[in-house]
């Protein structure tokens, strides 16, 4: 028998999430500081939201773009905040379905898509799956981009730069001067530039600015799973120049069909429903953790998500880990998000007794 | 500013359905028989699980390939049905979900998909997601599989068959014969068979067969939307070679991350749920609509499903739906499911009084 699997696939390769998560299996009960959603659960006002959609009968198909008064809130929102003549949003299926779907619709292959390392892991997979390159940015140490460098990274085939500020795994805030030079950049050269925002509740020491409003043809995904506790649910939306949006319309309604149907009537409650008391929280425990940690631990970025990403203080990233997890301490290595092995990821969405003994290991492990 | 759309999306052309659905929306309170979905509401035992799921805090991200309950129900009873050693399930974000990730797991660029016509839109669009290019295979007057006619077809770039009974838009459902014949004739190529089995509770007048009874590389695309009315609720199951299956996983772990967490427990309810009252109903509706209309219609196939695909009695199938349209019925023409526009689709997942008006309304109109 040949193989039937498509050349794509041996180009994606997941190993590097699911060794960390076959290591947690095999731990008892880890302090676990690698996860990569909010530690609350979903409000109870959209709880009660989706009970009533499902009761309701809203269970069906929705419209492929998403329900109207949803649509309505987003459209409104996005209007008063950008004021684009052009500027169309749709309902997703969570972050990872915009992200897909924008860049399914854009990449050609050969195609390059200029990503800035260290990155969410997604950003070069689904760069893979379209038949896209990723031309690769480093911004170590301090995770800021040097436009100089993007100028240089530009080609003619460049299709498309991937933003996300915050950050995943940094949990850098990218400056407004930063946001505004790479967004007139993008629209100068007509490059897509696709900003992912699903961390834009979580911003600590400085203002979130989107590129969006330096440059009206940014494509911008967000979603509620982050702010909301909805990561489960599968929600989020989009918002572009509607040429781009109407081809990702077009292309969900052949892979996600619509965002789950009563989970779209609990983002209508979501949309105004108030989360600054949890970005208030994860700011303290941002605090907790930097005052903690910095004496003894590398730390750049940090403005905000709920991430830190930390320099080993000894040997690779990797066995900075291991050390950790022996330790019964889980984090992951760098390398998942990067081409280096030098750094560990922290999320501190977690209970303050979690990071605590999290932060006690960190301190016994710092010297080797 | 130049065009930032992907070449793959000129080909994808949405433009059928559209069609209909903006026609729809002109109508005033149109007798829809156009609804691809059962017109029944998800039953309340599996509303209350969903409720119990997101009260107990089941709202976060479910590991990719689903929740163990679910997955060992499903996996324990594919492997009563079909006793392959090999043979692996995970949960899917609806049949769709299963259809993008099966096809973009196996296809290359260039590759060969043999579907038969009609057949139901996504296939050919997922198909060009991929990369392929449909090998279309006519089955009208009758909706049989030739198997010479598959037999000549087939090249040394075809993948994939796909194949669907109870099939949309015909409700065809397979001889066991003609089942037989195709599964083996695709294990002795080495073609990968992917069998869309979403209709399969609904089978009239012949016991459902899947093609991975004689074929045990069979990739079986299966759900919960169509038998138990949860279509919005993005949840579906899928069962293959263990090679494949992982690749899958793998895929969906980057595009749909998981099928909604919560929807998952709801599913763990409903595969024990008894949907043969619907299946019933459905049966006597389809009994109801060939009773009225074969006097004045040819109709072939319509063992299963909830669809009749009836030729037009007299010009083309979108002729024929516009007179229909004008006489308040709306309907689908044939050509969105097929290169040839003789056909028009009704459904009969609608109530007995909206089923006599249609019945009415065709048979006003079958002499033009």
């Amino acid at each position: 028998m040949s193989s039937w699997i498509a050349e794509r696939m041996q180009h994606i390769d997941a190993s590097g999430i699911r060794k960390v998560f076959d290591l947690a299996a095999k731990m008892q009960d880890p302090i676990n500081l690698s996860i990569g959603q909010p530690h609350f659960d979903t409000p109870e006002p959209l709880k009660q939201a989706l009970f009533r959609a499902v009761q309701a009968g809203k269970n069906a198909y929705s419209q492929t773009q998403g329900i109207a008064p949803l649509l309505e809130k987003v459209q409104t929102s996005v209007d008063a905040e950008y004021g684009h003549a052009d500027r169309q949003a749709f309902i997703t299926s969570g972050t990872s379905g915009g992200l897909m779907l924008a860049l399914l619709t854009l990449v050609n292959p050969g195609d390059e898509v200029i990503a800035f390392d260290p990155w969410f892991v997604m950003y070069k997979h689904l760069t893979t799956l379209a038949g896209g390159v990723i031309q690769r940015l480093s911004t170590y140490p301090d995770f800021r981009i040097d436009l100089d460098r993007v100028r240089e990274a530009i080609s003619p085939r460049t299709k498309a730069i991937l933003f996300n500020s915050p950050a995943n795994p940094t949990g850098r805030v990218a400056a407004e001067s930063e946001v505004r030079e790479l967004a007139k950049l993008a629209r100068e050269r007509d490059i897509a530039l696709i900003s992912d925002e699903i961390y834009r509740s979580f911003c600590y020491d400085r203002p979130f600015v989107s590129p969006a409003k330096f440059n009206d043809r940014t494509i911008v995904i967000d979603g509620f799973s982050k702010s909301h506790s909805m990561t489960g649910w599968r929600i989020g939306w989009c918002h572009g120049p509607r040429d781009v949006i109407q081809q990702m319309i077009k292309l969900q309604q052949f892979t996600f069909v619509c965002a789950p149907h009563p989970v779209q009537w609990a983002g209508v409650e979501a949309w105004d429903y108030d989360v600054s008391d949890r970005s208030a929280e994860y700011r303290a425990k941002r605090d907790f953790m930097i005052r903690e940690l910095s004496p003894l631990y590398d730390i750049r970025g940090a403005d905000g998500a709920f991430y830190l990403f930390v320099k080993a203080p000894w040997g690779t990233g990797t066995e900075f880990v291991q050390k950790a997890i022996e330790n019964g301490l889980l984090i992951i290595p760098g390398n998942v998000f990067s081409a280096q092995d030098t750094h560990f990821r922290i999320s501190y969405a977690a209970t303050d007794d979690t990071l605590a003994r999290g932060v006690e290991v960190l301190k016994r492990i710092a010297a080797g």
